[in-house]
């Protein structure tokens, strides 16, 4: 939709010629791009006209400034999500878990990992449809893709349910926590993903070492087992530079 | 995960209780929370860390200034989008839009409606199959909630499939684009949308009138007729905080 335009300030003309080089590719993932002076040169301007043009590109997510060395196009490769796929039994039936469907062959770390019993928060006591002081056990973890902090994860199951089973334990066993559901009856048959977007606070940039200027996707999904029974509640944090989100589905 | 402590500085324990405040619905939408002059005293600290810790709650999107009225919590009631009951065959097989399965019986008009035909843009022919040179009908168009624009929108189809037919007009007819894609046998039968999210660039802020500390969700939809034959990539740009997206699959 945009289009370079003489009456549009220059700054922005920069930052448009720019952001096109480098989605035509002509600057890849990782390139750096060209310094103030060139810039300067190039386009006859005081170099705060070109610090307001690059501005503009950090601004929008595109490129990262390394101190002392330049100005830098993103380089980290984002994640493909596939949203019905993974979760998809036979991924966890099989023993694999639902975070390795979207990695692929790149290194990754779970880390930050606790498990405890606590009270229920009240939005969770409501999608759980728990009695009234009924708790619930809490997992919360981090993961890790090359280096790179990219989720925050809190899935939160009705203690009456799990109690005593390996999903109160920091490692969950084969095929995670839905295979140890199966197993105490109340196999997840059906999901509902909630998915918002905004920027983040101040806790979840430090926790995902998030970029300036990049936002954070929430994810919200309920599990169901048969019979509508909701089983569990997982809030997810994710870098949105380190995702791409996939739902494919039948008219 | 925030959890109030001593050692936080004290614009972020402010800024803290107020989001809880806010989260727990002590402030609802649209409410106005007090004013620094309260909040100074209440609290005991100089007006500037109030300042710091409003700045923060509106860095989050959580809320918004008005001019000499003080500071609010945002009101506009997000969309809930469904993705896949929207796309339901009986949606658009029975002539009602897709759209209007977002809005329920919220006041809204699509505006900015142009039709073009264009070369393809590269990316937009790779997916669409087509030959080298071939052009596309491009539909572009806003979707403005209770006066507020929400949605920029531009679908790509071959020209060589829609030529002669309603799709090249500003109005497709009931059931919009794909239940005219039906009618000359390419109906939709399979869905695939990508979801990323990042900062508008400054012509998607002034376009959708956008709140600053506001990211963009950006989702790009490919429709698929029978034979996984590719006839429609439409590029959509959200106001982040106009939506909720929501998924329901099976396992």
């Amino acid at each position: 939709m945009p289009s370079p335009d003489e009456t549009r300030p220059k700054y922005r003309q920069i930052a448009d010629s720019l952001r096109k080089a480098i989605q035509s590719g002509e600057y890849g993932p990782g390139d750096r791009l060209p310094g103030e002076n060139d810039l300067m040169a190039g386009h006859g301007v005081a170099r705060m006209t070109v610090r307001q043009a690059l501005g503009v590109l950090k601004d929008e997510g595109l490129t990262e400034a390394r101190k002392g060395a330049g100005v830098f196009v993103r380089s980290f490769q984002p994640l493909r999500r596939r949203g019905v796929q993974r979760l998809s039994q036979e991924q966890w039936g099989s023993g694999r878990s639902i975070w390795s469907a979207d990695v692929e062959d790149r290194d990754f770390v779970v880390d930050h990992v606790t498990v405890s019993e606590d009270a229920a928060p009240e939005r969770i006591g409501w999608v759980l449809d728990l009695p009234e002081g009924d708790t619930v056990c809490v997992r919360r973890r981090r993961f890790v893709l090359d280096g790179k902090p990219v989720l925050l994860a809190t899935s939160y199951l009705p203690t009456s349910l799990v109690a005593g089973s390996a999903v109160t334990q920091e490692d969950t066993g084969p095929g995670g926590t839905y295979a140890r559901l199966a197993e105490l009856g109340c196999k997840p048959v059906h999901f509902r993903e909630e998915i918002r977007s905004r920027m983040p606070t101040k806790d979840e940039a430090e926790h995902l070492n998030i970029a300036a200027g990049t936002p954070v996707i929430l994810i919200c999904r309920t599990a169901y087992a048969d019979g509508n029974r909701p089983v569990e509640v997982n809030e997810m944090t994710l870098d949105a530079a380190s995702y791409v989100l996939e739902y494919a589905f039948e008219a």
